[in-house]
């Protein structure tokens, strides 16, 4: 399949586009969007991009009652010069293939996906917000809809893309979060579905979010679902740990999702010989840590915050609190790196960024 | 709110009902389903009975994202007199309210939603095949709805029931499946969604179940997630073993889900006097009880194929055979039995079975 394969129906009307300064994550979408669809036999096929629309579903879908689904998500940020980037596609495309694999999907053509989210970034591009902190949440996502009630893979499946600009995730300038630990839920363990994007890992996780935000703690700290010892993640975000100038995250364990900003974040303190390690860390290590004086920051990283300062930890009904409970020197560096070289204020040393070119031409289905 | 609220808008076209003898399972549904909408404010409202028909939703919407969903699953029966049988129905509406809790959805009025489910099966009375075996499946299911990328507990729902009459799940008479023990991939942990019906679930045991049959197995037997010793469940359903003349199946523990076949079964076996326990049992133990060959029976339970017996285990390069390989004689008459009770057959001596009663009056609405 090449760009050449994709039709392109202009919407007749144009939404108005929300103020920069009112962004919200999430809510609003563009005028377009990107679907292809999939059938045993014809495989992906009749790839377009049509007017952001309401899909019709039959009740069976499989969707609705197994859950067979995938996602992703990404950004596009806008340059001061007007130039649009993307940070690392490839990489998100990649995970969307892996996640397929583990929940029975059929493979995605990675390039091709990419070129049609570059094709449908250039038809929205007067939506991508520029002011600071703003960008165009770019989510690609397959679900399953062959109307049938056995538990089976689907014959029939839907990729589509989506966009929403958001606004700024820190609206009074990068500041920490309180987590509370979980003890009672687990995310995933080791031969679930825990390396995945899938719909059910999150519906999983949302008991434990609203039992936390009871309390006051905007995030959970997701321990290992075998031992609850160990630490895998924070809220939908990776999470690192300075410990006595090491930096150390959680190594990849087989229930952990590998995120695009974890993985920048490693290369980048190894370009700057920083020393960082991916290894098993439990909960108690950090606590011995916060005991002795030696954990100097934590914070969760992800597409959303990029980075996610942790002011304070709460734990077996103790607060273990970092950094006086203030954005460290380290998070902040990495933040203002990673927004700076995602935004082409600088330069991009590991060539990370692709940016979405004006050169593409194609038909037009009206 | 009451049955009156339920508003019926008949189909002007009826579908041809297939031949009883080339039913399949969950592949046609019927001429009507039932719907009803939750909005945070006005709750659950607009109760309805309308044609079967594709739904219209947002590609943002929740369900296709963060899975946020669960359902229920059993049958109705007609009897030799005519009449038309539920099997426990208020424990499947139980049930749903349970995954519910788990999934951060909200409660539904178990009472009403049961009388709406009777009226749905009377407006679609002629649905029910009558042949022996057959039965119209019944799938309660909630999705949600509301248009918005965050991950939080949507703002909308749709509960809706539809139905798909079946064909009886042995066309050659009841016989032993051949079942693979997997110890790579993990159904549910504790502290996960195991004891919830929800999509999530079923998304993750595509992948084992794919493997398990490139292997000539039907199904797989789920291993405990954390020490991958325990058993869990076979397949989508319970499992008990037959040993040395004690019925044993996994205790609840936090993973397993609750099924309605396995709870009438224990009270079964109870009323019959024949010993049965709840325990913890290993893969190990089911292995010794084979060598010694105390190991008589072992079958798999739940509302598809109410007994589903085993005829051989594959655990690591071993097959472990049963009686063998041949439907077991307590496996055989807990399937006569309760699918006699279910059809009304048997006389029911736990005061099991629930008649949709043809009294009720409602509105229609055209
Ligand atoms: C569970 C989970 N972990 C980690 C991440 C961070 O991944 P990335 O850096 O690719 O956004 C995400 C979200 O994106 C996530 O959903
Ligand atoms: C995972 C799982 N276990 C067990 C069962 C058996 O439950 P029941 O007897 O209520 O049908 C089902 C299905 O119904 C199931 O999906």
């Amino acid at each position: 399949m090449n760009l050449q394969n994709i039709t392109i129906t202009l919407s007749e009307t144009k939404k108005e586009k929300p103020q920069s300064d009112q962004l919200e994550f999430g809510k609003v979408f563009t005028d377009h969007m990107f679907i292809m669809d999939f059938s045993t036999g014809l495989g992906w096929h009749d790839p377009r991009i049509v007017p952001y629309q309401p899909i019709t579903m039959d009740p069976a879908s499989m969707i609705f009652h197994y859950g067979q689904s995938v996602f992703e998500g990404l950004k596009a940020y806008q340059t001061d010069d007007g130039r649009v980037l993307l940070f690392r596609p490839e990489k998100n495309f990649r995970r969307l293939n892996q996640s397929n694999d583990r929940l029975c999907i059929p493979e995605l053509d990675e390039e091709f996906v990419l070129e049609a989210l570059k094709k449908l970034i250039e038809v929205e591009r007067e939506w991508i917000p520029s002011a600071e902190g703003t960008s165009l949440y770019i989510r690609p996502f397959i679900i399953s809809t062959e109307p049938f009630l056995g538990v089976h893979p689907s014959s029939s499946y839907k990729f589509m893309i989506i966009l929403s600009p958001v606004g700024s995730y820190y609206k009074e300038g990068i500041h920490p979060v309180k987590i509370a630990v979980e003890s009672k839920y687990v995310r995933a363990v080791n031969g679930g579905t825990g390396t995945a994007k899938t719909g059910g890992n999150y519906a999983a996780s949302l008991k434990a979010q609203e039992v936390s935000e009871k309390i006051g703690y905007s995030q959970v700290l997701w321990l290992d679902g075998v031992e609850k010892k160990y630490i895998e993640e924070v809220g939908s975000m990776n999470v690192f740990f300075k410990i006595n100038g090491e930096v150390i995250t959680p190594a990849l364990n087989g229930s952990i999702l590998e995120g695009v900003t974890r993985t920048s974040i490693i290369e980048l303190l190894k370009h700057w010989n920083v020393p960082v390690t991916e290894r098993k860390i439990s909960m108690d290590d950090v606590r011995q840590a916060y005991l002795d004086g030696t954990l100097e920051e934590a914070f969760g990283t992800g597409t959303a915050a990029v980075i996610s300062p942790i002011g304070e930890f709460f734990w077996n009904d103790e607060k273990l609190v970092i950094n006086d409970g203030k954005t460290g020197e380290l998070s902040k560096k990495l933040f203002d790196t990673l927004t700076g070289i995602q935004t082409g204020k600088l330069a991009d040393p590991l060539g990370w960024v692709v940016e979405v070119s004006k050169e593409n031409t194609f038909s037009v289905a009206r």
